[in-house]
């Protein structure tokens, strides 16, 4: 069981994403300065882990000492604010400290004891619910495939990006319980390499075939092998299905589209963001140059090369075969679709 | 002015691309089975510079102590057949080996001497053409554009991969010399990095402006920028145009195909092989795994991930929009097109 975060009294740990698969280390979280330094730094990542660790960097907030009201609130306001200035992209990231600040409205001007214990329960529903709603991805994902199947995957929407279990890869942990997977084809992802590091990971651990390609080569396999779906994560869906997500998720949506294979988004109610029309809204994180440039330490370009780092692209709607939440399946017109299962919800 | 090769008396000497652009080391090749090595460890490559070296190896291979006739013959044979070996996509290996067969076969039965220099002097004289094939391949290139652009590019089809000036980099360092580059999009072109490690080393000793990007951001630089087209080289060009070259050309052309955008394949006639159908027949080299499991000599992934690492992929005709030689401009239909050009040749 891969716990890439787990809650104690006063303190969380993480696993530090940044340096798997070599190094396995759990780092403690005992501030809210450090968890949200922890999510810029992409030692933690993955939309849904991303929301719930905002949330527990909420309880930590709380544990500061803060001696009245008027202080408390301030630092509430301050530790939201940081939190929710780490990276622009991922929506869940906004839902949570969204949900928290229901929480924390619900008890106010109570005392520092009830305000911070209720905080921590309010977070750990959001971690159980996280679990929950993978599993039923997980669930409604495999009815789209028969018999055993090739899936192609990018970056790592898995058990480290999530609470456990994850969103794409619950779909194949889930296909694979039901010995259906020959073969998961893993996409690099540069350049951080989610996929190489994280992904072939969990899927190491879990005994579920898989073949390692740089993204350059997901052309080829699709040409020359039988991929029946490819299915990614998401970071942000707009209200009629665009979707935000990994760079390089853009280009294997028309590769798909071209080769006539489907190409299917995992994801939570809680990444659908209603407030954004289209993917023209949603605001794409460039990161510095430096990831592109250096890898393991080393350049491998002449150093100071100009470079292009955007860390995200929109996935238009018509190129997204259906969109896999917890609550059903998502098909264009996907507003409509939205409407229907947060209206079931 | 970078050479990528050159030829001294009992010697030849080459930049070690492998270690570019962090070293700039040149290494002395003395013996056919050093050039043989060096081309399977890439420490050169590019099809046109293959060719020329392999040609070398051949004059490289006379330099042993051959004594009588038989003798000399069953050296020609072995070393050539060693050469042969070395990398099976580049069609210009072949040509060039038997260019060099041809001159052979003129001076058969003279003494030693007379056979070495008249082979020499036949390697020579490729390495000249070959300048004068890009130069000529840069100016019939550069009229396919109007006004300044920005052109995107894979792996490193310049003056590292000829004997000078380049195919691909040559339409656009003639562009540039024109004032008419605004900005190349190189691709880094994993795994092995040859955009991000030689083209952009190039395009900065040049002064052209370039933005280095991962391979999976292509299609966002396609979708959010003016890219007036893409340009690739090319390893073999089958009968009916169809291209092998690095692997993510085919995923390029698919994107560029999608979004209007004019695909470009920059290369000599000596890269067009007629005695092949269409792609289907073109056999596409695998490499080892640790090509993508390790970078800068540390692994980015599971240790012993199973890859699938094919160092080319094959471009349909429907997607090349023309192709470049020195004779002319080749277009759909290609076989129509190169016998004409090679008409006139």
């Amino acid at each position: 069981m891969i716990n890439a975060l787990e809650a104690g009294d006063g303190r969380v740990t993480i696993i530090d994403q940044s340096r798997l698969p070599l190094e396995e280390i759990r780092l403690e979280i005992r501030t809210v300065q450090e968890m949200a330094e922890a999510i810029t730094e992409m030692k933690l990542r993955g939309a849904p882990l991303i929301g719930v660790a905002a949330a527990y960097g909420m309880v930590l907030a709380l544990n500061g000492s803060a001696s009245g009201p008027a202080e408390m609130e301030a630092l509430y306001d301050l530790s939201e604010m940081l939190l929710a200035s780490t990276r622009p992209t991922a929506v869940n990231l906004f839902w949570a400290l969204a949900r928290m600040r229901e929480s924390f409205n619900e008890v106010r001007g109570s005392d520092l004891e009830t305000i911070r214990s209720h905080l921590r329960v309010a977070a750990d529903r959001l971690y159980r619910e996280d679990i929950d709603v993978n599993m039923a991805i997980g669930v409604n994902g495999s009815t789209l495939f028969e018999g055993a199947v090739e899936i192609m995957t990018i970056c790592n929407a898995g058990a480290l990006a999530t609470c456990g279990y994850g969103t794409a890869l619950g779909v194949i942990r889930r296909l694979h319980q039901e010995g259906r997977i020959s073969n998961v084809w893993v996409c690099e992802t540069r350049p951080v390499l989610q996929g190489a590091r994280l992904t072939t990971w969990e899927l190491h651990q879990d005994g579920i075939p898989y073949t390692l390609i740089t993204d350059s080569m997901a052309a080829q396999v699709m040409k020359s092998h039988s991929v029946a779906g490819v299915i990614a994560g998401a970071d942000r869906v707009a209200a009629n299905g665009d979707t935000a997500n990994k760079i390089g998720t853009l280009g294997l949506s028309i590769l798909a589209a071209h080769y006539g294979i489907p190409f299917y988004v995992a994801a939570p109610l809680s990444t659908v963001d209603m407030k954004v029309d289209n993917g023209g809204g949603i605001t794409i994180e460039e990161r510095r140059g430096d990831e592109i440039r250096v890898v393991n330490g080393r350049h491998i370009t002449v150093p100071g090369s100009p470079v292009y780092n955007p860390a995200f692209d929109v996935a238009p709607n018509q190129h997204i075969s259906a969109i896999i939440t917890e609550k059903g399946i998502a098909r264009n017109p996907y507003f409509d679709s939205f409407q229907a299962l947060f209206a079931g919800a």
